[in-house]
């Protein structure tokens, strides 16, 4: 029985950008694991209620069912160890990159994109998107349109550790891609998706490492139905 | 013949406060290797025109000079690989940490410091310092004063994957303290060295970590002389 994966789906369904549901896309690849993938809604939560909780990714492998990308991450690469590691230099440091992605780099990237992702969901998701996050902003989500020039030039600071990162190494996983890799670039693939904001200039080395990991598993990431 | 280590020195000659020397302090500790510690001041370039630089640290190992803190470090390693590895889990994403505490989290204390910097250095290198530094702030050290708890806020920001990255493990290295530890820590002990401002607030599982690494090496961060 084939791995099972929902992922976050705007109104279309094959337009797929949630950044954590990027990260287990280009981790299924990297192992080289064939995925049936299931378009799944913000509002759908009783369809992935056998998970426990309301969020996707979720992956279910035969009996085996895992939430939250850092989880399916490790359930991939303890179940599925005979294929390339997806960290193959340990835990320790990829959690400090996982989680200033989480918190700092998909901070930078909300007010460039929230807009545009309210507008590309499935209409019976756009209350909710709107309410929960203009509840956490304190503001309407219209209202970050016009200060796009200012995000991006605080989002170009924030990627200042990649980019000196980048002077000496072709992937953050070092010679080879890694999971770190796409954690990063899973935020990337979710503005570039949902987003027709240019959130990064084409002379920036960030762009060029970009580029190579949507090249990366035969276009995987390149290929991608974005908005 | 001992390693000897250049190190940067305020006024008075025992308080060493450079985060880039700090790392290598630590690294050193962690690899049980003795050395001669030499106070250097910021304007005393002839003295280490030996490297063919003007920046500490600098490590003179026999016949070998190294400067850098990432590179001395490598150096370390690899020359004494019998003793505790400094990078346990490779380089790649140690870079990325080290890249985001040269910019990100020393952007983000600077602030905080810089005038109390000044005022504990040597005399011959308060006017270098003071020039050099409003140059490329564009104002003048004593204007971040006023702006001390807003710079906190900023901190406190900053160290957020830190924060999250501590809830799951004790040490950024993941069981045990390496070098990914001490490139953070160097940071915040140049804090600690110069400044009487609280950047960590106690309940701060940041500063729970930092008091940890304190009392590493028989408290050899933690007997350091301070202002």
């Amino acid at each position: 029985m084939p791995i099972t994966l929902y992922e976050l789906a705007a109104a279309d369904p094959k337009l797929v950008f949630s950044p954590y549901c990027w990260r287990i896309r280009f981790a299924l690849a990297h192992k080289d694991l064939p995925a049936k993938r299931i378009a799944w809604r913000f509002t759908e939560t009783n369809r992935i209620a056998f998970s426990n909780q309301g969020k996707v990714p979720v992956l279910v492998d035969g009996r085996t069912v895992v939430h939250d990308s850092w989880a399916i991450a490790h359930y991939l690469e303890t179940t599925y160890p005979n294929r390339p590691a997806l960290l193959p230099n340990g835990d320790a440091n990829a959690r400090f990159i996982n989680a200033w992605a989480d918190t700092i780099l998909h901070g930078a990237l909300t007010p460039l994109i929230m807009a545009d992702i309210h507008d590309l969901l499935h209409v019976k998701d756009q209350a909710y998107f709107r309410s929960t996050r203009e509840a956490r902003f304190g503001r309407k989500l219209e209202d970050f349109r016009p200060e796009q020039a200012m995000h991006r030039e605080a989002l170009h600071r924030t990627l200042t550790p990649l980019r000196w990162t980048l002077r000496s190494q072709e992937w953050i996983g070092g010679e080879h891609p890694d999971y770190t890799d796409y954690i990063v670039a899973g935020a990337l693939q979710w503005a570039r998706c949902t987003s027709r904001a240019v959130v990064l200039e084409q002379d920036d080395p960030v762009f060029a490492w970009f580029t190579r990991v949507l090249a990366l598993f035969d276009g995987l990431g390149a290929n991608a139905v974005t908005v």
